[in-house]
């Protein structure tokens, strides 16, 4: 069994708009143990789009199709897969009534509420574009709004059940994610090198800036046949790498700490100059943070080190802004300020200005300490630019703190 | 003429890796005046290759085929591509001696030596995998690596201008566009409508969460005749949208912020709560933001509320931290910590928790200032998702923090 995605939009194909929406399905359909054997994007123009329905189910069996379903001039997706189809479409009052009863009398109601004869429904609980599913020829096309919010909504409500029901498969994919923090890829590869492998297992390995995440995929009519053999080579894995791994559902490092810091009642605050936020921002994002995330001093100008984190004039000047002496001391401002358990500071050259040949763009020095213990600082040097060095930066400040709180390990040598 | 990229690689039909690569390709040959017409992604099995090759190769004249150039076992583009075009592969020993010279005796190096003995070659001077392109039938097939930063640099330097040689086009695509904030789109939609539009013209128009962006595209043989064109359509926008329109290359309205602050002596700093450092860290991603960002004063916690900003026990107390008297007195607090020219305040419910009937998720109390001046503060509700809150309060507060420096207009009504 095949299945195709099919992405409608001219936006996709002007480097106007990444395609997160392809992304997102062949994600959730993993989820659920289906492969994604071809994703395409075409524009809204009739023609091409009809291309792209008959290429696609001619190779594929499931075919599922995003957007154009809205009401403007570019939105064909709905007519043309009728057309194609042979379905007339009508008019259903019910689906206006409903339309109206969420958004109020709008100008597109009309365009919306008309729909196939037959087939499916999907309600855009959402927004005001349905979606729609057909089975034609023993293949099934199912049309999505673009939106993400909409289409994520009825992907998961209705277009995953659909597949599920009409197109069971008897071997799913099964795949296990670890995630590996502040170990380098070449190392991580050596270790999956040496791992005794069962012949229908992959192995994955994807780096990006302080993160490694490992994928171990097999295919498995049996589910306990599938943990089974994922554990199999699972269990190498961790006994090589044990507490480099974290957990986390979205592989994200900073999820990791949270899972530990929701648990317990410790409290983090950090002091950050180059990084400008990041740290903050992404911890912030995760729900329930403010049970143990204080807060962030953003002390991007030097006074502001002074004037809030007491970071003594005579460091700034002797050792300057972006040294291991002035992250102590801004870590010092945080445990004074605050009542947080643990802290980080962070001050660095992200560039593309302002390095020395003694401290080149992508020099940052960084500390992490539990309040009343020593203070572990060092220094890093990420050969990126600007918005990766951030990135890299705050990714191996996370992975030193979880490292720390989960494990009171040390980052930097002594 | 039509343009197809191909991506091959099973991370992208997983949705572990999002396909930026494409996004790339299409941005950077648009901005050369040629459309891409197709986008597909196969996985690296060489049976799903040959059917993707085959595909694009029968619609389209030029392809573009990127990934599966590395030394893997999963690499297998270079060859599928060889023997579909019934060429052989030829050791080369002046491509081995440039990749030993730059990255040293490596595994590799034979393998990414072997090249096809027709063709064209083009040397990758950021990695190891060189790229290829064959004129075949009168289309041309181009293979390039699949990392970005490899992809990128032989894109530009090699691909863009065998394109350009090999298929010139008389008619070229030239697109302008314009960002709006703080407008909603159906408002937006209203003035695109009513434009008068010459036939070979076509608008876009593209939401995201408090920005709206117009393409104005033509087609010209002249680029004289493609300006005039635009710049009828642009001039009907302009009028009509005046002051919200800003002025940023990459549609960011901090970038907007930054290019006029760049030129005055005038400087900011934030308060934030909910938006737990967007804010900071989105402003600090421009480079060169330290000459006017002097910091921000991310108070998650009432206590640093209090502690740092000075907001009262009462107003805390009285009206919650939610509230405009305390974004106010936030202001307050950041005019007083630091010498800013302008301040942001912002707390809000990002939820999903913590939103009551009287002020649910999605409650976002905002407030602007210059000093000395009027403090413009008010009340958003944005009814999406955390990070989509988030994404929104920062775009708004941005917008009207844009509109105060460039136009001097407040945002909220009195």
């Amino acid at each position: 069994m095949k299945i195709e995605i099919l992405c409608v939009g001219n936006e996709l194909l002007s480097g106007k708009t990444l395609n997160t929406n392809a992304h997102y399905i062949s994600a959730s359909l993993l989820k659920k143990g289906y492969e994604t054997n071809y994703i395409s994007t075409v524009s809204d123009d009739q023609k091409e789009l009809l291309i792209g329905i008959k290429t696609a189910i001619k190779r594929s069996d499931v075919l599922i199709i995003t957007g154009g379903l809205g009401p403007t001039l570019d939105d064909n997706t709905k007519k043309i897969v009728c057309d194609f189809l042979k379905i007339d479409l009508k008019y259903r009052d019910d689906i206006a009534k409903d339309i109206e009863k969420r958004f109020g009398q709008i100008a597109s109601i009309e365009e919306q509420a008309t729909v196939p004869k037959s087939g499916y429904i999907f309600q855009n609980e959402v927004g005001t574009a349905p979606g729609f599913a057909f089975i034609h020829a023993s293949k099934a096309i199912i049309l999505l709004p673009g939106v993400p919010k909409e289409l994520e909504d009825m992907f998961e409500k209705h277009a995953m059940i659909f597949i599920q029901k009409h197109f069971p498969i008897e071997e799913k994919v099964y795949q296990e994610i670890i995630n590996i923090t502040l170990l380098e890829e070449l190392k991580v590869d050596a270790i999956l090198r040496a791992c005794q492998l069962p012949k229908n297992v992959i192995l994955g390995i994807y780096p990006s800036h302080g993160i490694v995440q490992i994928t171990i995929t097999t295919k498995e009519k049996d589910r306990s046949d599938a943990v089974k053999t994922i554990n199999f080579v699972k269990n190498q894995i961790e006994k090589e790498l044990e507490d480099y791994i974290f957990i986390a559902k979205d592989g994200k490092i900073e999820t990791a700490i949270h899972n530990i810091l929701d648990k317990r009642d410790e409290t983090i605050a950090f002091a950050e100059s180059c990084t400008g936020g990041e740290l903050s921002s992404r911890i912030t994002k995760i729900p329930g943070s403010s049970k143990y995330f204080l807060g962030s001093f953003i002390t991007y100008s030097n006074k502001l080190k002074k004037d809030i984190l007491k970071v003594s004039d005579k460091t700034l000047k002797e050792k300057g802004a972006v040294s291991i002496q002035t992250v102590k001391e801004m870590i010092k401002g945080v445990f004074d300020i605050t009542d947080a358990t643990y802290a980080i500071a962070i001050s660095g050259i992200a560039g593309p200005t302002g390095g020395s040949q003694e401290k080149p763009v992508g020099t940052i020095c960084l500390a992490i300490a539990k309040r009343s213990e020593d203070i572990d600082a060092g220094i890093l040097h990420l050969p990126f630019t600007r918005s990766l060095i951030i990135k890299a930066a705050t990714n191996i400040a996370f992975g030193a703190l979880f490292r720390r709180i989960a494990h009171n390990l040390e980052y930097f040598e002594k």
